[in-house]
C-alpha cells in the first residue's frame, strides 16, 4: 500500500471523455489499495480563454486579480474530476490550493510554494477519500489567491508528493515519456526508459516541454520518485531519478529551440565591469539571458554576444540602444534567424569525443555553426533557423539515439 | 459619507460593455465620497453552463462538488469587475465569499449564512479600496465552499449590508423597480415608488422575480435600507422599507404564477392526523405546498386540495399513489392547467371590499374561480391557465393600479 500522487495536465481533462479516462486511471490505482492524491490543471484552453476575457476588459490588469480569475480554471477541473469519480461510486473530495494547505510567497502570477500544511489532505486520505487537488494555485500571507506560473500544476504535484512523502509522483500528459528528440522532428526518436534530474532539467530548458523545470528542480531537491507517462496509453513512461541509478548512456537527447534571438554588443571597452553593467541592465527588466560568448574585437575592444527569448528582443534592443554610452559600446546587432540545437547527457563534458562527434554530424550535412557553448551535461550550438530540423536529425542519427530501448 | 452596498445581477455583468457600465456606477458612488462594497453574481448564463458541464459528467453529482464548481462563476465576475474598475484608475480589491468572512451552515446548494466576520472588508475599506465581493457563496465549518441557492447574491448583499451596518443596499437588476403587475402582461402597469418588506415578500413568492424572498426577509429582520433599481437607467427605482413608512395604498400589485399544479386527495377519512400524515410525506421529500383547501366530501369523508410547483408534480403523484393506504385516501386527482392570480397589499384583509372587488373584476370578464385563499396581505385565486393574463389585467384595471405615480 503506497501513497501515490497523480497529476493530469489540461489535455488529459479537456472534456467529459478524457475526464472519465483520468478518473479510471485514478480509480485503478485506488483499487490496488493505494492512497491517491490527484493534481489537475485547468481543462484544455480554459486558461487561455480566461486570459482573453481579462484582456477584453483591461489589457493591463493587476496580477492579483489575474490570479483570482485564473485560479477558477483549476477549481472547475477538480470539481468535474471529482464528479467523474463519484459517478463510478468511489469516495472522493476536491480541494482548492488553499484547502490543501498550499501557501506561497506573494509574487502573483509566478508565486513560489513556501509550505504545505498536509493536515487536511491526510485527514481526507484517512477517511479513504481520493483527494483531488487544484494545481497551479496557492494562498499567501494576505489570505489571497496566487498562481504558480508556467508548469505550476507539475510543481504542485511534486511539492505535494514531497510534503506527503509520497512513494511515487506520476505526471500524466499527452506524450508517453521523454524522447531522445521531438518525435515531430525526428521520426525515429526513441523514448528514454529513465533520465536523471539534471538531464531532464537541461532538456526542459532546451525546449522539451514535457516537464517544467521548477517541478524537476523540486523533485531533485526532495528526491521525489517521478514518472512521466501518457494518460492515453499503458506505456510505463519515463522515470526521472538520481543520476547514479540512471542507465549508462552518454547522450540522452537532442533538442532545438527556435524561440531565440541573438544580440551582439560590438566594440566594448576592454576593462572590468563591462559585462556587469550590460547584464544588470537586462536583469533589472527581468530579461533572461542564455548563451553568452565574449570575444576579442579587432581594436583592443571586445564583443559580447548572447541569446534571449524572441519575445524579449524589442525590449532588449530598446534598453541597449538607450544605454550605449553607459555600457561603453559602439553598436548593437541582432538576428532572430537562429535556432539553438543541443545534446544533453550526464558526463558529456568528461568525454571529449561527444563535442567532436556533434560537430562532425553538422559538418557532414553542411551546417554552419554560429555560436557554441557547453555545460557539464550539454553542448549547444547556434545554427541558421532553416537548418535546425536537419541538424537535430543529423545529431540524433550520429549518436544512434533511435536505438534506445524504451 | 456613507457606506453603500451595491449588488449587480448576472445580466448586469454579462459582458465587457455591461461590466464597464457596472464599474461606472460603482465609481460614481465612490467618487461621491462613499465607501463602496459591491456584490456580483456570475455572468449571464455562466451558472447554467457550469451546471450543464457537470450534468455531462455526472447526472447526479454530490452537492458539495456542485458548490465547488458553481462558486467559480462568481469568482470570475469579481475578478473581471475589479479589472474594469482598475482600468479607470480606482483602487479596488476582489474577495471570495471566504475572504469576505461569510460563513454558512453546511446545507450545500442552499446554505444559510450564519455569520459575517467583517474584519477583512473593513480593512480594505480603510485602505480606500472599492471592495468587490463574490455573491452566492460562503464557507462552512469544514472549510468547504457552499452556495446559497436561488437569489443567493441578493442574500449576500443584504447580509453584508446588515453586518457592515451599511447606510444603503442597492440591488441593480435589469428592471427598474417593482411594478403593480408584470409589464409584459399588463401594458399600463405602474412602478411602485416604495413597498413594504411584507408586501415585497408576498409579491416575490407569487411570481415577481425582482428580489428573492430570503434577501427580503433578511432585510426586514435587520432593517436594511433596500432599493431595487436598473443598472441601465437613471430611474430611482423602488424603495423597500418598513410598512409604517410606506405610502398608503390598499392594493400594491397583481401577480400571476403559472408554474403550479393542483393536486386533490379524495375521500380521506374524517379523523385527526390525516393532514399531518399527508403533508409530512411531502415535506420529507422537500416538496413545498402552497394553497391548501380542505372540504367535506359527500360520504363522511373529506377532500384536501393543494398546489405545488409544476416541477414537483411527478414526484408528488408517485409519493401519494404509493401511500394511498397509509394516508387513508381513495384516489388522487391533479391538473397542471391552472394559474394562480393574486393581489397583494398591506391591510388587504382588514378591508372587506378588496376581495369582493377582485371577484367582481373576474366575474365581469367571465373568468371562473377554482380555489380561493387569503392571508393578511394577499388574496389568491386559481383560474384556468389561459385566463390568467386577462385576469391580471382585469384586476389591475379594477384597482386603478395604472394610476400609481412611480
Amino acid at each position: 500500500m503506497s501513497l501515490i500522487v497523480q497529476k493530469f495536465g489540461g489535455s488529459s481533462v479537456a472534456n467529459a471523455e478524457r475526464l472519465y479516462n483520468a478518473a479510471s486511471r485514478v480509480i485503478e490505482t485506488y483499487r490496488q489499495g493505494n492512497s491517491v492524491v490527484v493534481v489537475v490543471s485547468a481543462q484544455g484552453d480554459t486558461t487561455d480563454e480566461l486570459i482573453e476575457k481579462a484582456r477584453e476588459i483591461n489589457p493591463n490588469p493587476s496580477k492579483r486579480e489575474m490570479d483570482m480569475l485564473l485560479s477558477t480554471g483549476e477549481q472547475i477541473s477538480i470539481a468535474l474530476l471529482a464528479m467523474a469519480i463519484e459517478k463510478e461510486g468511489y469516495p472522493v473530495i476536491s480541494l482548492t490550493g488553499y484547502q490543501a494547505g498550499i501557501t506561497s510567497d506573494s509574487n502573483y502570477g509566478n508565486a513560489k510554494i513556501k509550505n504545505i500544511d498536509t493536515e487536511r489532505v491526510f485527514r481526507e486520505l484517512d477517511r479513504k477519500n481520493i483527494v483531488v487537488v487544484a494545481g497551479f494555485q496557492a494562498w499567501n500571507k494576505f489570505e489571497d489567491i496566487t498562481t504558480l506560473g508556467r508548469g505550476g500544476s507539475d510543481t504542485t504535484a511534486v511539492a505535494l508528493a514531497a510534503a506527503l512523502k509520497a512513494d511515487l509522483c506520476e505526471i500524466y500528459t499527452d506524450v508517453d515519456g521523454v524522447y531522445t528528440a521531438d518525435p515531430r522532428i525526428v521520426k525515429n526518436a526513441s523514448k528514454l526508459p529513465d533520465i536523471s534530474y539534471d538531464e531532464m532539467l537541461e532538456l526542459a530548458s532546451l525546449g522539451a516541454i514535457v516537464l517544467h523545470n521548477r517541478s524537476v528542480e523540486m523533485a531533485k531537491k526532495y528526491n521525489v520518485n517521478l514518472v512521466v507517462r501518457s494518460s492515453f496509453t499503458r506505456d510505463p513512461g519515463t522515470i526521472v531519478k538520481e543520476v547514479g541509478s540512471v542507465e549508462k548512456m552518454l547522450v540522452r537527447g537532442v533538442t532545438r529551440d527556435s524561440n531565440i534571438a541573438r544580440v551582439a554588443v560590438i566594440g566594448l571597452e576592454d576593462k572590468p565591469g563591462v559585462a556587469f553593467k550590460l547584464f544588470s541592465l537586462l536583469a533589472k527588466e527581468n530579461i533572461n539571458v542564455d548563451l553568452i560568448i565574449q570575444s576579442i574585437g579587432r581594436d583592443d575592444t571586445k564583443d559580447i554576444s548572447f541569446t534571449i527569448a524572441k519575445s524579449n528582443l524589442d525590449k532588449t534592443l530598446e534598453i541597449l540602444n538607450k544605454n550605449l554610452d553607459f555600457v561603453g559600446a559602439k553598436e548593437v546587432k541582432y538576428s532572430d534567424k537562429y535556432s539553438k540545437v543541443s545534446v544533453v547527457g550526464a558526463g558529456i563534458m568528461n568525454n571529449a569525443g561527444v563535442a567532436a562527434k556533434m560537430f562532425e554530424a553538422l559538418y557532414e550535412v553542411g551546417i554552419n555553426i554560429h555560436m557554441i557553448t557547453t555545460s557539464e551535461i550539454k553542448i549547444s550550438v547556434l545554427v541558421d533557423i532553416q537548418d535546425a530540423e536537419m541538424a537535430v536529425n543529423a545529431v540524433h542519427e550520429k549518436f544512434k539515439l533511435d536505438q534506445v530501448r524504451g
